[in-house]
């Protein structure tokens, strides 16, 4: 039997751990044959491909991106996408389809299944918010360079008596923000999934002051927006999220504020030991419901077990931040404080 | 209401979360006052304590020990122990006791709530093989220590045609091998749990020179032993499993082997971001059981979900390395090697 | 002998290695007493101080930051700041200060010594061009905070067929850029010495796809600047060097580009081993030239071997990344790369 | 004109580096063409080669270990090896060796330009004591990865009121303990070039424990030996100069020790940034040299400037830990300690 293997949308570190688990379980246990398509949907639109085999994939374990590269290219939009990838496929004899991406990629797989294309989703997405799976590999990953960063920022904004903002990512949810903001002991965390309260975060500011710390670090997901000001839909040009709060926040408290945009640092490089794992977990996992032959199903983590489940159940809305997730967060800092405008120090 | 935390056993990185995140919650949500005593046990029969509040607890969240120290002391072994841990608490005005400790300790928890002592438990052992709660703090860190570990020493063992072994921590289980291994990309994983078999770990040494590879990574849990050999029970002297699996591999294969522990390193040290976060949550559903007056209780990671649970079903034999790892394990490797007596090469 | 210790202008991983050196050798050796003024200049100003001895310097080695805060007040521009210093620094009986910091401070310290306080400075700069020394402690922190993100950005620009920017400190000088960029296997590095010539920069991103590679990364100082262009002087608000840049490259390449902006990362958290070395070899030296009661001087490394020099040679202008490592860069580059417009896949 | 390549001794991180940066200088701006010799002088008896180019160099900046793999076979140990090593260059059409190696590859570099074969050394030891030259790559990222273990075990010794002892390599000289030591705080460093004072260290923990720390870190040279005791010359099988402190230093001090060996872990995995620099610049160097025919010469860095000295010149003694490091080690602790017998309280 011979798979192909696609990896579509964003990469993430263990991307490459899962083609190796997939190659290795297929080619030893099974017997099978892989082909990489290359540059995600593209690939088997324009027939882009390179060998897959234990030589191939033999180094790629801790090493981030992903050898079979990728693009955001939807084959859903591309005319005569799903003939001219069943004609890629059949082309290299390949059976069936492993396809490794977010929210886009197992919706286009969940169409390709539809008019009859065997495929076998894995999912991946930095965000963590993939429907469907307790947890995506890169997100540890993304979390422990978020923290790492803002363990950095506590000293810097110490010995300067700063607030500094640090923005992660998260365009729907904030788990990267929660998730890094808890490890990272950051005073404030910014989530889209919450309206931002600005009486709220200059008051847990000045509440830093008060007690005699006097310095601040805000962690916000790119996604966070701010209702009702200029700063409501912050273009790119303005440089997100992260500027406007400093903005804000300075101009209201008082206090020196600065910001930094982790950005891509966040989704290269190689891979904690959770996200190998789990990345491991899910190419074996894949190539053998592959073997099964039990296609348009995804494979998912439930409750630390890797199950499979339909493609449909994972074309769902992001999932947001959890509820006791948000208790944490909200147990950690005073209760009902208040902003009493402008610092006396700071205006002085 | 007046709370004392105590740190029992060997350290783990994540203890200092925990004392912070319950501090924290207690302080600032409930109006509790807290009292650290130190030095394990050992501080409530001996009265020893320092004051646990905001700032004493401030800066300890990415800071591995216990700023409570630790001690190996077994509050059940001192005579007239219990009473004297009721005089200790007496004094300082203390109602319920928070522990923080593997087996022994959640055990002596027990064995206090029996005689009337409050106590919530709070899991800890770096094996992560207590029974009762899916994860502990502190074996996140271990893994990715010993991982980056394994991924050095791939390097040097392909520069010089080696099997190196890696011995970690798992006394009873082989839960830090089995996932730093899988991570690391181990040829082999050695764990107690397991009868170890030197055919087959000598086939899978001899395959990887067959294929070309020529070096080996075998990683070991220092509780795992050779039976029916001179190397049955390797005393401390003789340097552990990594050092007689090192002396019977090179012996029979023939391949210059080489071995490392990597000792104390592993629960040493600032936690990943992950631990960080499992302890906070810990430490704020510990102080909320406590508040709560739920005795007799340890807080526990159920399917993601932090939950308590009796402390009698914390009580009992370690929990090893589950099915669904183990089938991962073996998926990656070949089926059915067959070790062919010393390489020709090598004997030649 | 009582001895000031101030920190002043921007902070580095080091300033509390020093610190603690200089405390610990004055107090065992010297029978020194010390004072720390904290917040930069102002805590001689404003009579801040804290004090220093072998108990609030024990654990701050490996400390990012400095416990004695700092600021960017410049004592010269404060009305009577000589006379208020001096005022401080009797009220504390202390006879000479140890000034760490950068140009601006070194040159304050000058101009304090010659108005006859007794100062010895120790050199700071994070971007490593103070000139008198060949090395200033913090820089090797800040190229392996920035070669560590560089490492990151190659997986995930070459999953994605991109030009990813990374934007570095380095105001007037490219230290940080050079060596990390020579690290970090840039492409290309732009660094403020050096006239940007863009079409050099987009002939080597061309040559990286022709060559089958096919992605690029870019390391920039964010004092580097674009002449003749309506990016000549990118402010703030356009986001620095490294967003100017992406603009233009993707539209004469037509190159999918990005960038980030390492920010505030660089200058935070734990020194290297290196930077641990040499802050506490600073200390050492620094206690050492005040016990001999040789003032208006300071510490700094030449030719590996510590020394100390008159405050004036260290009031200079900054020092350029020398000939040697400039001929490293281009060695490594092909040469006469000519760029040959926008590339025909890319524009079709 | 052809070049060839080989790595002789212990791997480093680092050797990558130096292969990629002569072989994009050799091809890029010479024409070279470059042949690698695998197993070291192996390589060259056997005649096993890879081919080296833009290609097979292009992704091994960050890659510890060697391409070339490496080998501790002497070449002029074998019989008729100088005439083999020549046979060998002739059938590759090679007419010059870049020779990466420490104390004996550089002797048998001497030895072979003596029978005329055209060699230019680079210079190489984990130890970074090879005569004539002020630094070799690898060694900052061994301390570095030993003063992270070391921050590590400071905090589990903290936890359990222990002396640890960290066992690095420095075989006759103590580098790695003298630089990690420092950088790690640890409050005794132990060196193979002065005798161990056994009177000395126990003075040392003693104080730590009257000065209320109640732990200590010992970092030892593995080349260190205990004079005049039955631990004079521990064998391997009894663990090395670590195991052998830890049982005199426990017996001696009742406090509890343990030790740990870091090993092959120091010599493995991604080199520091400045690793790569400086092997990147001896890379380059070497091949200018080559190019210029100045055979018999060995790259090296004097005074932060790469040179070239004759062979003869770095066939000399190992360096050891000079006076000024010395110094620094010494300033850090208190003077004139006397041990005043077993403690106390250990004891009691």
């Amino acid at each position: 039997m011979r798979i192909g293997i696609v990896t579509a949308g964003g990469d993430c570190p263990g991307l490459n751990a899962v083609i190796r688990a997939a190659v290795r379980k297929g080619v030893l246990h099974y017997g099978n044959e892989f082909v990489g398509f290359t540059e995600g949907w593209r690939g088997l639109i324009e027939d882009l491909s390179m060998p897959l085999n234990l030589q191939t994939t033999d180094e790629i374990l801790s090493r981030g991106g992903t050898i079979l590269r990728s693009s955001r290219l939807d084959i859903r939009q591309v005319h005569g996408g799903y003939v001219k990838c069943m004609q890629t496929m059949a082309r290299h004899g390949v059976e069936a389809l492993i396809a490794i991406g977010g929210n886009g990629t197992q919706a286009a797989s969940l169409a390709l299944t539809e008019v009859g294309v065997n495929v076998v989703g894995v999912p991946k997405t930095i965000d963590n918010d993939l429907s469907g799976t307790d947890m995506c590999f890169g997100f540890d990953t993304a979390v422990n360079v978020a923290t790492e960063a803002i363990d950095r920022l506590h000293t810097t904004a110490e010995a300067h008596n700063r607030v500094i903002i640090c923005e992660v990512m998260g365009r729907h949810t904030g788990w990267i923000a929660a998730c890094a903001g808890l490890a990272g002991g950051a005073h404030v965390i910014v989530i889209p999934e919450r309206p931002i309260d600005l009486d709220d975060i200059c008051a847990q500011v000045q509440y830093e002051w008060q007690e005699g710390r006097q310095y601040a670090i805000i962690v916000a997901a790119e996604g966070a927006h701010l209702p009702n000001t200029e700063w409501a839909s912050p273009s790119r040009k303005l440089g997100g999220i992260g500027v406007a709060l400093a903005k804000v926040i300075e101009e209201r408290t008082g206090y020196e504020t600065r910001s930094i945009s982790l950005g891509h640092v966040q989704r290269g490089g190689t891979p904690t030991a959770y996200d190998r794992q789990l990345a491991t977990r899910y190419g074996v996992a894949a190539v053998d419901v592959v073997n099964e032959r039990r296609y348009g199903r995804m494979v998912a983590l439930k409750n630390s077990v890797i199950v499979d489940i339909p493609l449909e159940d994972a074309v769902a809305p992001p999932r947001g931040v959890d509820a006791q997730l948000m208790g944490v967060i909200t147990a950690l800092r005073p209760p009902a404080l208040k902003y009493s405008g402008l610092s006396a120090e700071a205006s002085g």
